[in-house]
């Protein structure tokens, strides 16, 4: 089983071990978003009483959930004898962090970030300001993976994966322990998350399913991901070469998840997914700012999205779902493009 | 003495009462903060290490720490044998409270809230989403004053002023004895509260001076309030009538402070003060949704303001200090005007 290459005990130790670089995020509720997303339940006699609970990875460090999985995989690899380097491809979040995790004290370790071209400049003076080199790429996924392998060769520098690394993934599952074990919530009937290469919900679901078995994993996609029909088929039905999807949500616009994630998304989440649309997206960003006071990313906009108007697809997919995790994974835009 | 008027068993009970009405919100840490805090120290070998903790009444039910007061306040005026209603005046926050805590279903209270005629919409809307009737009056401290006490003759309902009741400030003292016992911060050197009427100050004070006398509470103000002298003479120097000052921050530009208040100040907090500019506040703000992923109202721009770029003013007038509790009061500001 795919799931047994991450067992609960490596998701404990990743906890242990990245505690002292991360913040334990607060997991706020909102009492007008319970009643709104009660109301587009689709139940006329309001009988139906959603619950929501917002975990606030827009206010871990670096802004983003990235911190955890790579603070672990940094961590991990510092150690080695003989490391000389690291180096990482990301459209930002998971770069940030990566020269974060090796920028701290523990770790100081060098660190050269590959990124598309038109990444936003928050976050590539974010990845300088933590001293890491930052190097350009075409805006494609091969040419991202081109460019790392590269620099990897030239200096001898160690690759770690935005996902597709079972350190990094034990390192996003603590966001499911963390909100389930030490925050309490271990009676969550589901938990939406945003999904990209898949390093999160895969981490998410290693943990949430040891920790309450009936806890649904449902991923939230950008519109174009076409992630349903995989799962459903359990296979990789996407065309190749793997393309980016056109949506305002930098942080998962990656069509296709991992080789090493999928695998554990067939086993371990929901079949069904829900879509959302850029419109929708900017919507949940605007509300979470308004009522909420937290500026979030698309991505994140996605699952509050979600939560408050697919509340009807949810309750007809999923009909006993009441108490929803919803995972606001990051906080990184630029104000001037804030819907 | 003043402080004698809000015993700590006071605020002790009001915590217990308020907190089913209210959040437990999050204290957060940022360590660009830090850094920009102790290299804006003034000092030059870097051995001055400031450590900010935002206690985040942005994310406050209502938007604001003034949940804490009004909650308080009407749950103890509920239980009056011929309570009719509630009337207040408020330039939004407090407004909003009241009404909030009025629609409880353990208050269930008829509401009437006066404000001024520029309110910004967000929070009107708010006030009448929490079932509050909205009175609109001149945007001058005697009209809101007079419009006030002709409803409460009119209707026979109860006034909640927004800082001069002893109930009001012991639920405000509520933010200080949280932070302090509950998430055990009972070591801060000082705590920056921004300061209007001055029932959060007093409030904080109270309950911080009982839990570590040594934490010294200064007052944050903007541009044209003139406390310094007055807290130094110990006397009212204001000119009346009391006016309201010219400044971005909605939230605190009532420049007199309370007639209860005020002796309460006299006697707990520092005399030296620290006067924020808009611009100020508007870099605080901004900078706080950059890196700290929240929206935060002017008045909390201000306390943001002094904690960043005032540093070397503190650290002149109070050079032991280096552990700072920073107020975000609240969260309510239209989006358009986020600077």
């Amino acid at each position: 089983m795919a799931s047994s290459n991450v067992p609960f005990r490596n998701i404990v130790e990743a906890y242990q071990r990245i505690k002292p670089f991360v913040h334990q995020t607060p997991v706020l509720t909102c009492s007008t978003f319970n009643k709104l997303a009660s109301k587009n339940s689709g139940c006329k006699d309001d009988s139906i009483k959603i619950e929501l609970f917002f975990k606030c990875e827009n206010l871990q460090k670096t802004g983003a959930f990235k911190a955890r999985g790579a603070s672990n995989a940094v961590m991990m690899a510092k150690d080695a004898p003989n490391l000389k380097g690291i180096v990482t491809h990301s459209s930002g979040n998971h770069g940030q962090a990566v020269a974060y995790a090796c920028s701290t004290e523990v770790a100081n370790v060098p660190c050269v970030v590959v990124v598309p071209k038109n990444t936003p400049s928050v976050k590539c003076e974010a990845i300088r300001g933590y001293g890491a080199e930052l190097v350009f790429c075409e805006s494609t996924p091969t040419s991202r993976k081109e460019t790392c392998a590269k620099i990897s060769e030239e200096k001898d520098y160690e690759i770690i994966h935005p996902y597709d690394n079972y350190n990094v993934i034990a390192g996003q599952a603590t966001i499911a322990y963390e909100m389930m074990k030490e925050q309490s919530l271990d009676n969550l009937d589901a938990i939406l998350v945003p999904i990209s290469g898949g390093g999160m919900i895969s981490g998410i679901a290693l943990a949430a399913k040891q920790i309450n078995p009936a806890t649904k994993i449902i991923a939230v996609e950008p519109r174009g991901k076409e992630l349903g029909p995989c799962l459903k088929a359990k296979q990789r039905l996407w065309s190749n070469p793997p393309q980016f999807i056109d949506t305002i949500a930098e942080g998962i616009k990656t069509q296709q998840t991992g080789q090493l994630t999928f695998p554990i998304l067939c086993e371990l989440i929901e079949e069904s997914v829900l879509t959302i649309s850029n419109e929708e997206m900017e919507r949940g960003m605007k509300i979470v700012a308004e009522r909420m006071k937290l500026v979030i990313e698309a991505s994140a906009g996605a699952s509050v999205a979600a939560a408050l108007f697919k509340t009807e697809e949810i309750i007809k997919i999923w009909p006993e779902v009441r108490r929803i995790g919803v995972i606001l994974c990051g906080g990184n835009t630029e104000l001037v493009n804030f819907p």
